[in-house]
């Protein structure tokens, strides 16, 4: 491999010849090590030991900055996956790794990305499976996309963690301040200044949510990840589909001063902004204040709060409480035109 | 939804909240139809009514252009994943589909594409389970790439198709002409004009597949795809990994006429182009006559053909031998930079 592969991504890198094999043996595969299980073969095959539910999921990953304060583009495509599949009542365990490299990319920044890849897979105790990996040319493509695809495996006595399952009068929990992965990023890319004192939320959930489920599973009735669209979507979703009126207490929110001090800046409603290790659950009320006391023994659930509940309507809207009693309706998103975070 | 937004992709689309969900729900759920059988909820779940084996892959799919004479980029998304699980013995059963899109993709193509999407998938009889949707500014990224990745399950019957089982004396048989996919695409981009009379060869192979094995699984050792390298790629692989001497005859190659002319006009050698339907495979010599018949009974099996041999060997190795039976070395694919055939 002559100097100039070994410091910039070129097209051969993806052709599937020879430098194709060494980048992926060296770089990708000799960087996730152990965390690596395939063969390099056309598909993985493993054994399954279970019967009972899998759980399928797919993201592409197009962030930018690709390297942040806290993380990049290789942990957030890791934990946004393990996290889509952790909510669903999976246990995470097989993830593929499929890239997308600009032609010139520095090979450094790549290893610095697999690593993080590695790094955050090791902590969620999943597996890289298959993996795939393309080249186009300079302009093609902003430096890095990454998709990660996830597979895992519910137990029966989760299966029950549906939409469908919200009833009226549910407590509305959220594990973490709302809008920090946003207000990162945004504060980045625009020089904000607020990046050092709010950090990305990025974390992978499932181990937090293994111990809660293990304790209060029967009084959890459904979970969804907080991401793209913030809090407000996740909600506004679940109200139309399951024809909820959604009341928050804005009060209750947990939302760092600083976030809320950069959305004001930006113009932009923290309920909209995006975690990257926020869950969002309905729970019996009975038993809400135990899973809010769980959730807060985990580092990643410190902020956990009852934030709203539930009542069953005719049509389906998201309502904020203020202070002083007054409601506002929380309307879907539309407008924003904030992309890749994520 | 206003009339831009008809017409266009917008970033709005990609940004979690109203449009995106129209966009999902209107152009993607909407043409995929029955092929589609997620909730749009953070994962798919489903229950396995199967133990034995589970085959996972992905691959992410850049081609250029998108849309070519006889097919897209949502095809080729489809059949290369669904090939992947094949020439594993797996039987195809789940696939996820993640979009990123520029800005200003006119939303007609992207309806076209997803419709080749479900026409694909209709064909190999697999269901899309999950999927994503991001959209990124004007120059980020070139029109639309699509992650595919899969899930299919291996019967304990065919566990034994891998690089290892290939034994000394094994026959190698392809299953189509070699290079049509690449030669398609590349006189497309090029304006050599050959584009009419060699068709992209990308199809879905698993039903083939299928059928050979229920007759022949035990005589066949292992089972490859050839893509991006092309057979060249594939072989040299395996003779590396598998210490294998491997003779292929120059002669028994089923090469188009016009791909070869193409090829010479455009400087490559077909061992190195890519295929979208070809299944390299390795076989009990003594019942290689019966599997070529077997694929020539389907429609992208015609021309099969025994191409060479396999020798265990210290060194691995790839010769070609000519009509003279004078050899030359198939080296490793470098330097063709021929990015974005699939």
């Amino acid at each position: 491999m002559n100097k100039i592969h070994e410091e910039c991504v070129v097209l051969d890198h993806g052709t599937g010849g020879l430098l194709s094999g060494q980048l992926v043996s060296d770089v990708i595969v000799g960087t996730l090590g152990d965390v690596y299980v395939g063969l390099m073969e056309d598909s993985f095959v493993a054994k399954l030991d279970t019967v009972g539910f899998l759980a399928m999921t797919t993201d592409s990953f197009v962030i930018t900055p690709q390297i942040f304060g806290n993380g990049d583009i290789g942990k957030v495509a890791v934990c946004g996956t393990v996290n889509d599949l952790a909510v669903s009542g999976a246990t995470p365990k097989f993830l593929t790794l499929a890239l997308v490299l600009e032609e010139g990319l520095p090979i450094r920044t790549l290893r610095q990305i697999i690593a993080s890849v590695r790094d955050a897979a090791l902590e969620a105790n999943v597996k890289i499976v298959a993996g795939d990996t393309k080249v186009v040319k300079c302009g093609e493509v902003d430096k890095i996309f990454i998709n990660t695809a996830g597979v895992g495996f519910v137990p029966d006595r989760y299966t029950h963690l549906r939409p469908r399952s919200i009833r009226d009068g549910d407590d509305i929990i959220v594990s973490s301040s709302l809008g920090n992965h946003s207000i990162h990023i945004l504060s980045m890319r625009e020089g904000l200044g607020f990046e050092q004192r709010v950090l990305s939320d990025c974390a992978p959930l499932n181990h937090m949510l293994d111990s809660l489920l293990a304790r209060h599973a029967a009084a959890i009735r459904c979970m969804r990840d907080v991401t793209r669209g913030g809090l407000g979507t996740v909600l506004n979703e679940l109200a139309t589909e399951q024809s909820l009126l959604i009341t928050l207490d804005e009060e209750r929110l947990p939302i760092q001063i600083e976030t809320r001090m950069a959305s004001e800046m930006l113009g932009v409603n923290p309920i909209y902004l995006a975690n990257e290790g926020c869950v969002c659950l309905f729970a019996d009320p009975a038993y809400s204040a135990d899973i809010v006391a769980e959730l807060k023994k985990h580092t990643y659930g410190r902020q956990a709060a009852v934030v709203g509940r539930t009542r069953k309507a005719t049509d389906g809207k998201v309502l904020m409480i203020d202070r002083d009693g007054d409601s506002t309706i929380v309307e879907h998103l539309q407008g924003m035109e904030l992309p890749r975070l994520c």
